[in-house]
């Protein structure tokens, strides 16, 4: 069996993994570098797939991703070659943990006081400025996979009220005090922070509109889902006009290819009620390993003709 | 009984509470426009008090601080009046956040990465730059009262291990995983990340030493006690030198007394591993609510010839 690493920068880490399943199992690694076309490989560690390289693979059983979202490939043209998409779920716990931070920082003024002071302006010490505690807070969660469930965890020594949607009824079991709406809208209006983490699809893009930016004058949001999620324009105009009190993205409209890039074709990078993060989320410095760990218990089942984890459901596109 | 405060703007759910006062006990209220002195005060509410104001002050038998920190105010004046000193423990749970928010700030790069970011820059989507979690740290926590213990409870869900010192044994009952060192140098050498919460005294001053700050170069430092817990010069260096990996720094050496003042005679302002806080860990939204219900069960207490709560130990400084 062929896998093929379409990654540049491999960690040590998942070549050590692969290492030690050469001597096991009767498996070739072909790295970057060495892999001209797809022609030969069996199964692909990849972070994309371009509609070229779909084409001369003819024996391609299975992509695994290092992450979750699906929303930059070519579904349609990887579901016509029964290829399977496997993402990754390990990162969850520490994706969480980037949003409950963001949301941390976001009420509690972390960065907009550290800019202040960095100039010698001082608010707070006077009392006529002030922040807000999570305590007792009315905390949104839209998006109740496992991302949502972790932050469910990290929330709960703060005596807080969960708002989310009926569909996630019994998904909530962390938290005692929930409140279920039929509607992303009642959420958001009924939050005092909203967190997203819902994959993207043709079903969730711009699912945050105009109509529900324009009343949240007292909420916050953090999103750690896709940048799309949010209507671009109109989430930029809430901040700037301050129908949307502040937020905290992680995930964003305009990604870097050479260079510098600003992360929106809006300059979100003017506004003082925004923290921006630079899709990191996933990134944090020991979990790479677990991503990896998960992968290649998986890649041994596909070996072992065993069951899969996490194969991607294409017509949904999560 | 004469009640006098001496706080400029004075907040309306205090007033209310003192007017409520007024009407079920025999006490005037008399405010800072009204107070020419403190001669006819019996209790003090204030933030500080001056060795002139005290001179006068020939029937006090109380200051009331609605914050905990007394290294500010003429102890041994006080003392010999046989004034009593009671402070305020009601911002604990908050202050604690704060603690708390910057530190998962300052291992998450919130700061830095969003500073960069606003320039253009990305970190960490390609995998160059990444940040820490929490979770299974080390977290030093110097000074276990209030703050330490709710410290504790908001680590509880990172499995993170504690290590402290021995004389705070059996105070640390909310984590299982604590380790006990004889001396601040070793929680310093053995922690990924050290949260300082102890008061400001003759003992504690410069605590935090060249010494320690000079071995330091994984670890981080979140301040939430007093600036010259640490030694203003060393610690400048440390983060200059990068000896000392990153801090965060609610607390100052220099605040502002008419107009912008940076917190520091050193260029704190200039260094990148550094998340500045202007000393707003208790100024909380809606916190101030507590400390005036703590502080107005002691006035009532007090009138009552009851036991008071929060008695400052003048000899201890705290």
């Amino acid at each position: 069996m062929q896998i093929g690493i379409n990654i540049k920068n491999v960690h040590s880490y998942l070549k050590n993994k692969l290492d030690e399943l050469k001597n096991d199992a009767n498996v070739n690694v072909i790295y970057q570098k060495d892999m001209k076309s797809l022609r030969n490989i069996d199964v692909l560690i990849t972070t994309s797939i371009t509609l070229e390289e779909l084409e001369s693979a003819n024996r391609l059983k299975i992509i695994f991703l290092p992450y979750t979202g699906v929303n930059h490939l070519p579904l349609e043209e990887i579901n016509k070659k029964n290829i399977q998409i496997v993402n990754s779920h390990a990162h969850a716990p520490i994706v969480a943990l980037k949003a409950f931070s963001l949301g941390l920082a976001l009420l509690g003024r972390v960065v907009e006081l550290h800019e202040q002071l960095k100039k010698g302006k001082w608010h707070g010490i006077d009392g006529t400025s002030t922040w807000s505690s999570i305590a007792h807070k009315r905390c949104g969660v839209i998006g109740m996979g496992e991302i949502g469930k972790h932050l469910l965890g990290y929330l709960k020594p703060f005596q807080i009220e969960i708002t989310t949607l009926k569909r996630y009824q019994g998904k909530c079991t962390a938290i005692e005090n929930v409140i279920y709406y039929d509607s992303i809208e009642k959420v958001c209006q009924n939050s005092d922070i909203i967190f997203i983490s819902l994959p993207l699809t043709k079903e969730t893009k711009n699912i945050i509109d105009f109509n529900i930016l324009s009343k949240m004058h007292q909420q916050y949001i953090v999103n750690v889902g896709r940048g799309a999620l949010i209507d671009e324009e109109a989430l930029y105009n809430a901040l700037k006009n301050k129908t949307l009190k502040g937020a905290a993205l992680d995930v964003w409209y305009q990604y870097p290819k050479n260079g510098d890039t600003y992360p929106s074709k809006y300059p979100f990078h003017e506004l003082d009620n925004l923290i921006l993060s630079p899709h990191c989320a996933g990134n944090e410095k020991n979990s790479r390993q677990n991503v990896y760990d998960e992968m290649l218990d998986n890649i041994k089942r596909f070996i072992n003709n065993g069951k899969l984890k996490h194969i991607v459901d294409v017509k949904n596109e999560y």
